[in-house]
């Protein structure tokens, strides 16, 4: 197998990203190959001390910022890592693409250069969202590829989460939930309401309607919204728990009496902080398009993409496309019957 | 001024709700008309050494509970606390009503009853959400009155929130906020980019949009979103604010070492988490109706029960429904020029 990375997407770029493909290729056989600027690159590579041929460079001259919009620089930008790597992906000359970069580009890239999924009527950008009581990472769909979505589109995300959970992390029957306003079938909007149905009907583990208090608790494996919705869950659950940490901090500060006794507990503070550190997980699908694509924070650091590039690999050797490619088909049978 | 208490309505009634009201009467100079089944209500003032004249009680037998459905239990049940007290306030009876009850009940009761302000196309419910930086309560509207609205109501919800937060709370120019993806104007679903530009065309103080992230740091006193949003929003902050109490309590119990540093923090904790005790607020307004109402917490103790009653006073006072009303006046004014 042959990974593509994006040697130039994210915050940290290419110094994180080489630094982890290197961590990455000490603990697997599979290829890795860089994509970016080439000099710079192999300046990473050299730092790293590495001389081996797992790692090889191709390169790409043009960058896409986070400030470009989506649409324009996948256009415009035919040299970037970002296209030159989805390209290469689509012509076969790779297995995998993972990247840190310019979300809205990659979310766009894939779906023009790779294309949908044939049944798949919206792809969707999935995101780790952790089961905070146990700290299992369950799969949030749609993070934000669209900000709107038909009910149609929320079964699209529920059977691709689904699927993904099932071959890549090797969960068996994964428990798929839809954000909503309560419990009963009757909530919500008619976009909600119809989804239910459709996810009630699916051969999908549907567990119903999952309220936005019982989302961390794990209410569900893969938790179904659109786009708007799973922005301001993923965001708002960001903000909350930092503020919090930060508010328990000040509180140990506070007194002489309960600074002694912050001092006893730093380091299971810090523990549990680690625990919330989504990076551990790697990186989080687009799904729906013809290809496996990973996507990393912007702020992946050396450990983060080394996660992503070894836990993306089921996700193109577990054939998961052609599974949820054959899944819509059958779904479309079942409807028209 | 005579406040219309709901003796009937939330969790703990009528044993908690009269409680409050005596711990109230105490405080203020206002009537207060206890509206419920008159015998439970008596046994109740009489366990509290009630004898005063200030406090007042009238039947009504009929009882609405949680699972009632709103539209049907409003229609149906002419003689419940609910309705007898709304239909009071509509009639001059009263000058605010206070409820614990079925949050869809009173929202639907109270837009049947006493009816929408002329201008207000959907009435909403707010809720309190607290700055936890400053602890400061801010304001989010809708908290779930509408599941899904239009451009123009999210104005609305602006503009009555402001009008709510500048009068009843005393806080001057309060900031507008839209909950959205991103901080840009071009961000978001259709409704909220038409949203932004009714918001920043109108003489509200609107700061832009908000992303869920910055929700926590009180980045606007009013915030503004759909009633979907507005319960994801509310629900997941209680959901991942209680979650990692738990985990912090039960990191603090991991080892002999931060037990005994969990001893000498307790204190601190306890007073954190009593600051997120979102009843300390009292009640929240129903918004765009002809009549002052306020919502309590179903789980309302008396201390809740007695705050929302002292804070709702100037709801009534300060004539805020008849300057929401002029409000929309002229801002339907501006849009015809």
């Amino acid at each position: 197998m042959r990974i593509l990375l994006d040697g130039m997407g994210g915050d940290y770029a290419p110094k994180e990203i080489v630094k982890g493909a290197v961590q990455a290729a000490e603990l697997i056989d599979e290829e890795i190959v860089i994509i970016g600027q080439e000099d710079a690159i192999r300046k990473e590579l050299k730092k790293n001390k590495y001389k081996g041929e797992q790692i090889s460079v191709v390169n790409a001259d043009e960058e896409i910022t986070m400030h470009d919009s989506p649409v324009k620089a996948i256009r415009e930008k035919k040299n970037s890592s970002l296209v030159v790597g989805l390209t290469m992906l689509k012509e076969g000359e790779g297995d995998l693409f993972v990247s840190a970069g310019n979300t809205g580009a990659l979310v766009v890239g894939a779906r023009l250069i790779l294309g949908r999924i044939r049944g798949i009527d919206r792809p969707a950008l999935a995101s780790i969202y952790p089961d905070m009581e146990t700290m299992q990472p369950c799969l949030l769909v749609d993070a934000g590829a669209s900000a709107e979505s038909k009910a149609q589109n929320l079964l699209e995300y529920g059977l691709m989460g689904s699927i993904f959970i099932e071959k890549v992390w090797d969960r068996e029957n994964p428990r798929v939930g839809l954000v909503n306003l309560g419990a009963e079938e009757t909530k919500g909007t008619s976009v909600t309401k119809d989804a239910y149905q459709r996810l009630a009907a699916s051969p999908l583990n549907f567990v119903g309607n999952v309220e936005a208090r019982d989302i961390p608790k794990g209410a569900c494996d893969v938790i179904v919204c659109d786009g708007f919705v799973g922005n301001v869950v993923l965001k708002l659950t960001e903000g909350v728990s930092l503020t919090i940490f930060k508010l328990v901090k000040n509180a140990l500060m506070e007194t002489l009496k309960s600074k002694i006794g912050g001092l006893f507990i730093k380091s299971q503070l810090m523990k549990l902080k680690n625990d919330f550190d989504y990076e551990e997980y790697g990186g989080a699908p687009v799904l729906g398009v013809n290809a496996p694509v990973m996507k990393m924070h912007g702020s992946s650091t050396a450990t983060a993409v080394k996660n992503a590039i070894i836990r993306g690999i089921p996700y193109a050797r577990e054939n998961v496309v052609e599974i949820i490619r054959d899944e819509m088909l059958e779904l479309s049978v079942i409807e028209e019957e």
